[in-house]
């Protein structure tokens, strides 16, 4: 019996009109998207497309990566979305020339990665765990629904369809890879949306198919990588302790194959596998109201907020495997927190709330939005972070690409998305679950309903809702998002405090609208000093500081020296101030001394009283290096 | 024009009699031999020798890792350091079987790498770079040296020889390995003791010729790796930053191969190949009076411990490379600082001490062997770390063994011939680098000398020695190491103040010796805060404990709350206890309060005055799992 439909509105029903948003969505568009596809004209993703099959083997073509359809879908996407909200006539023939490249190199059944057409031709499928085919697969597809949906076009939805169908033989009963399922899960989720585009429910069962043969025994992986003929000396892996890995149970949990989805309890492994896999059985959840699916989610999230998730929503800590480390195992130095990974919590979080109604998905999701996932890219939208650690020792920065260029393209559909992840809607009415000025459009109880939004989020915690369209007295549930640290928020309607109970964490306005009526929801904003959990060695003896839902951090710029040195005073006043578009935060200290001379000293450093300055976390990184935390430490 | 010899003595000449150092020795003996030699037995390692080549692949023998000879080598080694000093008839025979193992092993021309022989015909020195051939070499060299030299039997000095001289052959002018070189270094200073043992100089060249091959362009393994056909998807490696390295420069950076030896410049790389090669380069130096070998010596000295080095001894920090991270990189509680590598950095110090006559070579020695050597062997001698990290979360205990066994036999070897570090003599007189109770004896000008050694040391900073035998009044120079932390030595000469001058880090005393004179040598042994350069992250804010020699750690279990929870109290007194044959420091300090609930909260901990309780790092897991630090936070 599916769960009732909690769905986003669609792209053109919302309108994105802040100052916080929406110049960082005009940069995406003006920037960070032509230079993208700047990068790939240049790192030969598109050329790649062009290569035909030769009959010898061992030129540069060995070189070319697995994975770059990925590139250019991702790509496609971000501009799709683009194209969904205005004409854009020259972005629109950009990806219709990219999408004839795809054409181009699909084959005659259908099937369309050029690393297995062009440079290894007979290989294909043999390497699911590692060569990225269905990987590339699902990106194409999300490609081809997003395009499909902003522009009416179907030159891309129907490629990826072919290339879906051929999928579902070769997996299906009697094809050649029955049993089988992707390395780096992603085709879950986009079979998903090809589902809904289409309507075709085959889609959606080649969706479930897919995740529930995953952690099946005996393991696929296994029987694959011996029909390759995979050897090595060691015949396992040597971990760093000494100890030789010989069944291959770390390695199945680096893509969450260890066992079947269903009983999987923690997460582990691959951080951006785990959230896709996560976010298609979220989605399958809902569209079968399948409890055993919507259960080990929900495991699964209780375990990553419990024990795993940055304090900005990064996840992923460990960068030998890009994944979950150990529970608490955040360090902020070393830590890991890919951008993709915090994406990727996004579109987990946001189904998590669609499946369950809970506001705590959405808290988690703005926690990543604002801080772990916005630090991902510079200012001008040119720049990007692969990792985003919590310090700096002052030799980080951001690049101008990635040969593995997951994130940019990653970052930049889901700035162009970002409408989807405001509202959600259900027969009852609407979820206000991000406070972004703006406007939604809903059609409710056969009604044209129009809700207004406006505030100066998340600078300031007043915002006001207003129906500026209802054609007439209109019943209908309006539920407004209590961020956890908003302790003591109140509602008003047309003034007055508002009737209203407190649900799954949102305030719910049960009442007749008219037009013209007046929600005012006020969230208290004052600077907080935060502490983690002790077994966050990272953070022992250490605070951050966090406004509203931004997270702050320090850098030296702002500083009397470099941020190690630094201390809160515990108990100190802390101020906030307005400055560049942006809050800063300013807080009572110390500053220790400068070091002593050589690598080890019995000198004791001095301490002078200071006072210290944050920057968004978010916004770090650029004003040149310099050594930056969140985690500062505290005065006893 | 070679140097002025310094050399060790012999291990027969001298004697450890203390309650340091010889209860440890003895259970090495008594139980860490045996405990090897039955996990060898049980591991394969023996059994692994008597293979024989089959005509078809595929069998379980794929799966005999390719280093075992080094295995059995050490062991052998360690044994016949324990037959040097005594008759142990069983041990003996032991030793007898498993070269007979090894002789059967032996093909016609020599060679003899079983996993060549048996698992991978055909295939010998066509992976140089990660087949460990020639480090197996070099640990069967090293082993026949010291069997020779423990029980004047020639049966594996013959072995080895034969095998070197095939080595040599191969890798000499139109042989098949003609510019090659080893991937793990080792049979370069191996190739010195057979030189020393043999005196043969052709072995001496071929160290000479392995060692300036390295690092010369065009690469070696890269042409190595194209005529093995070496491929993979990505034409490089991806780091964790998402970019590709496509040169190997990395790569040849972690076997030190980036460079001619003599123009490398910083330690880098896998640490325990770092500290074989720079101890043969030591060695060459000295041996050859070559000023290029020992500047780049020097420099990478200098590079090491201003920058590399744990106060622990300990080094090479990044457990992805077992090696070394970027200056200042000393990560605590992921820090890796291998056991091996400790002793390793133990050999090349000697060496340079040796080659330049300063003691200050010898103050990082005994860093590393009172602490990050010791360490990796529990008290009872039959549990090993193979990382030796400066801090644990709770999770933290040696193991019983490991499949890759470097680490427990290289201790073993280490300590059986502890003798070697004790002293050096050259032609003026007697060094003495490490303060043992013992005895000495040498040859100067002709006459036979014994010199006494009485302490209490580490404990104790009084040291006593005295002319226990001399035919005659006999001039000569006695040298005792002013360690860098005993500020404020005193010396005296049967009972007066000593005449003596400083050099090179010796208390340096110029006189004629007569049986019976006593040296009265006394180290102030305060305990002392230890702060390191705010460059290092993990020691930011907080100090070490150390006392003489003997680097400290606070453990969980004598304490009043997990240890990331204590602070020392800068100014506080610090009480040195001796109890359990230890010493432990008393510090005052604070406790913080428990945990807030969840990851993360803003409720501030409380502090409560609390004596904080320390260990010698060398002895901590010892008393099952807790947490543990070397570095613990101060009050500021």
């Amino acid at each position: 019996m599916p769960a009732p439909h909690r769905t986003s509105l669609h792209l053109a029903d919302v309108s994105i009109a802040d100052e916080f948003w929406f110049p960082r969505r005009e940069t995406v568009r003006t920037r960070t998207i032509p230079h993208q596809e700047a990068r790939l004209r240049e790192g030969g993703q598109f050329e790649a497309l062009l290569l035909k099959p030769r009959s010898h083997d061992g030129d540069d073509r060995e070189r070319f990566p697995i994975f770059w359809e990925s590139d250019v879908a991702k790509w496609i996407e971000a501009a799709s979305y683009v194209l969904a909200s205005g004409e854009h006539p020259e972005l629109d023939a950009a990806v219709d020339k990219a999408i004839e490249l795809l054409a181009g190199a699909q084959q005659e059944d259908g099937y369309l990665n050029n690393y297995f057409t062009a440079v290894k031709p007979g290989k294909r499928f043999t390497d699911l765990r590692d060569a990225h085919e269905l990987y590339c697969a699902g990106h194409l597809i999300e490609a081809g629904v997003a395009h499909y949906e902003a522009t009416g076009k179907t030159t891309l939805l129907g490629i990826v369809r072919r290339y879906a169908d051929l999928i579902g033989r070769e997996f299906g009963p009697g094809g050649a890879c029955e049993g089988g399922y992707d390395g780096h899960q992603e085709i879950e989720l986009a079979l998903v949306k090809l589902h809904r585009a289409t309507g075709e429910r085959r889609y959606l069962d080649l969706a479930l198919l897919l995740t529930e043969n995953r952690g099946r025994t005996p393991f696929y992986f296994d029987a694959e990588a011996e029909r390759r003929g995979d050897t090595g000396y060691f015949g396992g892996h040597m971990s760093p302790g000494g100890v030789f890995v010989r069944s291959s149970s770390r390695d199945r949990e680096y893509n969450q194959s260890h066992a079947p989805v269903r009983e999987q309890t923690e997460a582990v492994g691959h951080a951006v596998r785990a959230m896709y896999q996560y976010s298609a059985m979220a989605d399958l959840a809902l569209e079968l109201g399948d409890q055993g699916l919507r259960e080990a989610c929900e495991r699964l999230w209780d375990d990553l907020v419990a024990t795993k998730l940055y304090i900005t929503g990064g996840i992923g800590a460990d960068p030998s495997i890009e994944g979950f480390g150990e529970p608490y195992d955040l360090p902020d130095h070393t830590g890991y927190a890919e951008t993709c990974a915090a994406i990727g919590l996004v579109f987990w979080a946001h189904r998590m709330m669609a499946l369950t109604g809970e506001a705590k998905y959405i808290d988690v999701l703005e926690r990543a939005l604002y801080n772990g996932v916005l630090s991902g890219a510079s200012a001008d939208g040119t720049k990007y972070f692969y990792g985003n650690p919590l310090a700096s020792d002052g030799t980080v920065e951001r690049s101008d690409w990635f040969d593995c260029a997951c994130c940019p393209p990653n970052l930049a559909r889901l700035l162009t998305s970002l409408e989807q992840y405001v509202y959600v809607a259900d027969a009852d009415g609407l979820y206000v679950n991000l406070y972004v000025t703006g406007t939604a459009r809903l059609a409710h109880a056969g009604q044209r309903v129009t809700v207004a939004q406006e505030s100066d989020y998340p600078w300031d915690g007043r915002i006001t809702l207003s129906i500026t369209e209802a054609e007439a007295p209109l019943p209908m549930t309006l539920r407004l998002r209590l961020p956890e640290w908003a302790d003591g928020a109140t509602v008003s309607v047309n003034g007055a405090p508002a009737d209203h109970r407190t649900e799954h964490g949102y305030a719910v306005l049960d009442r007749t609208w008219t037009r013209g009526d007046r929600v005012e929801l006020t969230l208290p904003m004052a600077p907080a000093l935060v502490r983690a959990d002790p077994r966050v060695l990272a953070a022992h003896g250490k605070v951050a500081i966090q406004r509203g839902p931004i997270v702050h951090c320090v850098e030296e710029i702002d500083n009397a020296a470099p941020v190690p040195r630094l201390l809160i005073a515990r108990g100190g006043e802390l101020r906030t101030e307005h400055v560049d578009g942006r809050d800063a935060v300013i807080a009572e200290g110390l500053v220790d001394g400068p070091a002593a001379d050589g690598l080890y000293s019995d000198k004791p450093p001095a301490a002078e009283p200071t006072a210290i300055r944050t920057v968004p976390y978010y916004a770090w990184a650029n004003r040149g290096k310099g050594t930056m935390a969140v985690w500062i430490r505290e005065t006893p």
